[in-house]
């Protein structure tokens, strides 16, 4: 099949593939709705209207047919799944297009981790494109497993499958001209370049905007998100598993500016994605809040689309790939059945077919530490330390200073005060990197909680009340070649291997959130109360979003950008 | 300067070039007016906001601050005169971008002609971006001076100047599978392909579309262009100098599609660039009859911009280029001063600054006629003759059937019927071919004119009473080496030399639009009532235009698509 063939459909000269009647188009580009038929031939629309015959047709009586939705940005490793598993999740509910930034399995595996995530998304139902990663590292104030300067990306530019340059995380350095930064934006100027610039503002931001940036999807207030917009940024609103920020933005969006403002989810869990969706869950609230059904589709369509120069997405049109949804109500937005590249993939929120074959792909172990030596043990060198303070649904976090809880000569953690040691052990290089600090927060009154999830140097990160607990959830990991654990003393109580990066599982991703049900309730069972004490674990390494964090090379000021002493 | 001072002229660590206080931003992308201060350095805006301090400052006294108009669709070459004094007729009026399709001149000498318009262009203050040609010839049945497949278009994909593929007249032949033309699609799949299907609709319409077409500038009624904007095709509503849609297709637009909507001039006479103007004559228009001028602005800058994958233009905002006017008056949309790059080049209507020297360029002689062989008589070989009707202000015609006016053996011109003789003159390879029939609705009683251009194969038109006065107005054409010529006997009463390709002259602007009314003036005094006869001659051989049409080869019935003879 080629174009002549789509051509001789569209004319109506050959019968079409597939002839979609009676459905009730939702047209983003003219903004209206109203009956047609759809006609479909060789994965692509070729034409709208009547009097095709199709080899197959289907009575859609009356239902609205809607462009498959696009998520503007997703980090595919969040899911703990590797791209054919997280299809199988978003599918269903009707994301047919995600644009990933892959700087998670980059930041352990390099240009290694970022061509597993092309291959494993290969012959899946789902369209992935690539934003190429650019701050592998995010700083130089932490040790990750790969590095990737601009010589490194050059390759990925003209990539069929790569965008552009993803989230620009060094925004001081961006702003402040660092030649690497210009460097890599150099190489992808004629590219998409994303943001990512949490309370920046002003002449800082002026500078980030000034030096091509393109997107923003850190926007938490309306002010903030109003400031990024009139500057010039496409506005990413986001809904994650632990960054939901749509109902505060949801009254920056009008009918004027809403072509310049996408929907996305970046980081999402399984059971939010199971459970809730993805960028559908995005549309059913910002619909139930009053946005208007066509704006809403556009932003979690076409709108994202024309932001990152798709010419064949984001809207149900002759050339267009047939990626399409038919929805009995716009309002109450659940896709009864998703179409891409004109075939059924999903229906009424269950995907059609078995299961594909991944091909085998050796990827090197990625758990290097000598776990026999790790030494947790703080000795006293003051008696105030500095110690991260948690907030409840944020990835920021508060810094504190505390007296220290100290017995002969070591600072501890104080259950009674909620004040946990936390470590954060370079597992890329066994460099024998060892961050050592203390968190509020966590709850537990016994064991310990460990992952290789801690972006995005994915360094293993472990929170403990006792030392032999921290080291037995450590050294579970190490068995698994990556994951998560929970121990108390000498016993695993509950663990969820991820071996691929120490960030993903190749299993079903009903399997994995099964395991990580567990993993959430053998914490709850030590006393933490969290929803989810692993995801916040997980951004407490994050030294590029405030205030206080911990990675291998120690604890991070990050308004003040420097690494800091643990005593005060 | 680099990015590297831009970004410290944003940060205000170093004062900018220009600041522009106290002006009313009307902000295309959040769509809302507001006061700020617009920073500037080096060609660059770099801020918007207070606290900028500037080595120039401009107090706007609330003035609004637009951004540059940009032309979606242009022929230059309709201008009469080249790159440069085009540039100094449209600046003034605040247009600092135009998208070209040098086709008039790539007709004429091929690669050659579009290597001359990049060459012109160059240091002159407007951002003129080319569009590769992609009908030349329009067709077989008309004889060219170049002839460019889809291997030579191939240079031009990547060129920095090149958006695209220009617009795609062969309309037939690409919704029909044409070889060639899909070859051309294929070389430009990932640029922008614009269209050109007048009258186009339904399935024809549709496979067109499949194509890969993304736009569309031919739209006269609003029916056509609401069923092309709801199959995908960003619709450009043009008001040229003989094809005025715009008042027609203003009910199209509205806040839920405009973003799909451009505005563009296509062919407009010097006389109208000046005393009118081109998109900033539009916006005027539009807005007059209600258009809101956000809406009206957005169609002129930000929604051609984005169409075309201007990352730097069409709004003003960090990291674009200061290409923005100042206008007392939203409304009444004049620009008082047109800022380029930072620069300002135009005010109060005229340019700042003097004419640049444009370097000597030698181009070819394309006026390549025997002239003294030529032959306009037509032996009569029936009664009843097929004569092309002339329509006011249309460029499409009627097909007449009309009883010949035979004098001993010879059909001849009949001025009490108004039917005169036309011949088209092959120019280009002096292969000695001309095309004759006779048209309806030029009005002479006496004389002829003639013109090199004649779109789109510019071969030699000639329209008159008798072969003398035709014989005489094509020899003083081929001793300018083109133009246009006016004769009665064997005077030549006006003239107005093109030299190059025949159809641009080097001199300013206004001393063509001089020489140009009065080849006007000369025709009314032989019986011509057209505002302009010269430009509705230039679309008599343009074969893709329905109904009849003459080229060198002959008459051709344009809904056929098929050469037929005069004699019925």
């Amino acid at each position: 099949m080629s174009i002549v063939d789509r051509l001789a459909a569209a004319r109506g000269d050959t019968p079409a593939d597939l002839v979609l009647r009676n459905g009730q188009l939702v047209n983003v580009i003219s903004g209206e709705i109203y009956p047609t038929d759809i006609v479909i031939h060789d994965r692509h629309v070729v034409g709208l209207g009547a009097g095709y015959a199709g080899q197959r047709e289907v009575d859609l009586a009356g239902k609205y047919v809607a462009p498959g939705l696009i998520d503007a940005h997703a980090h595919i490793e969040s899911s703990l799944v590797t791209p054919p598993e997280f299809a199988r999740a978003v599918l269903p509910h009707g994301v047919t297009t995600v644009i990933t930034d892959p700087h998670e399995i980059a930041n352990v595996l390099g240009l290694e981790g970022m061509r597993f995530m092309l291959e494993r998304a290969k012959n899946v139902p789902l369209n992935m494109y690539v934003m190429a990663s650019s701050c592998v590292p995010a700083t130089d104030m932490e040790t990750t497993g790969a590095r990737l300067e601009a010589e490194d990306l050059a390759p990925l530019v003209d990539h069929p499958w790569v965008l552009g340059l993803a989230e620009l995380m060094n925004y001081p350095g961006v702003a402040l001209g660092d030649e690497g930064m210009l460097d890599k934006i150099a190489l992808f100027e004629h590219r998409v370049l994303d943001g990512h610039a949490p309370d920046m503002s002003g002449k800082m931001l002026s500078a980030y905007v000034t030096a091509g940036v393109q997107s923003e999807h850190e926007c938490t207030t309306l002010a903030e998100a109003r400031e990024k917009l009139r500057l010039g940024l496409t506005v990413f609103i986001r809904e994650g598993t632990t960054t939901r920020n749509l109902k505060p933005l949801l009254p920056l969006i009008t009918a004027e500016n809403h072509s310049a403002i996408c929907f996305c989810t970046d980081d999402r869990i399984p059971a939010d994605l199971i459970d809730h969706g993805s960028i559908d869950y995005m549309l059913r609230i910002a619909i139930a809040e009053g946005v208007d059904p066509m704006i809403a589709i556009r932003m979690g369509s076409y709108n994202t689309a024309r932001h990152f120069g798709l010419k064949k997405y984001g809207a149900v049109a002759p050339g267009k790939y047939a990626d399409l949804l038919v929805l009995p109500d716009l309002r109450d937005f659940r896709p009864e059945q998703v179409y891409r590249g004109g075939e059924l993939v999903a229906q009424n929120g269950a995907m059609v077919g078995e299961r594909g074959v991944s091909r085998r792909i050796d990827l090197r172990s990625t758990v290097n530490i000598g776990a026999g030596k790790l030494d947790f043990s703080i000795k006293a060198k003051g008696e105030r330390i500095r110690v991260i303070g948690t907030i409840p649904d944020q990835v920021v976090t508060d810094q504190r200073v505390e007296w220290a809880k100290i017995v002969d000569g070591f600072a501890l953690s104080d259950i009674e005060r909620d004040i946990l040691k936390f470590a954060m052990v370079e597992r890329h290089r066994a460099s024998g990197n060892i961050g050592l600090g203390f968190i509020k927060g966590f709850g537990l009154r016994r064991g310990a909680i460990a992952g290789t999830v801690a972006h995005d140097h994915h360094n293993l990160a472990v929170i403990g009340v006792d030392d032999v607990s921290m080291r037995r959830a450590v050294a579970a990991i190490v068995e698994m070649g990556g994951g998560l654990a929970l121990a108390d003393g000498e016993a695993v109580l509950a663990r969820l291997p991820l071996p691929v990066a120490g960030l993903m599982s190749e299993l079903p991703i009903e399997a994995v959130r099964d395991q990580y049900d567990e993993m959430i309730a053998a914490a709850r069972k030590l006393g933490n109360q969290m929803s989810d004490p692993y995801i916040v674990m997980s951004f407490m390494g994050l030294e590029v979003i405030p205030k206080l964090k911990l990675t291998d090379l120690g604890l991070v000021d990050v308004e003040q950008f420097k690494l800091v002493d643990l005593f005060v």
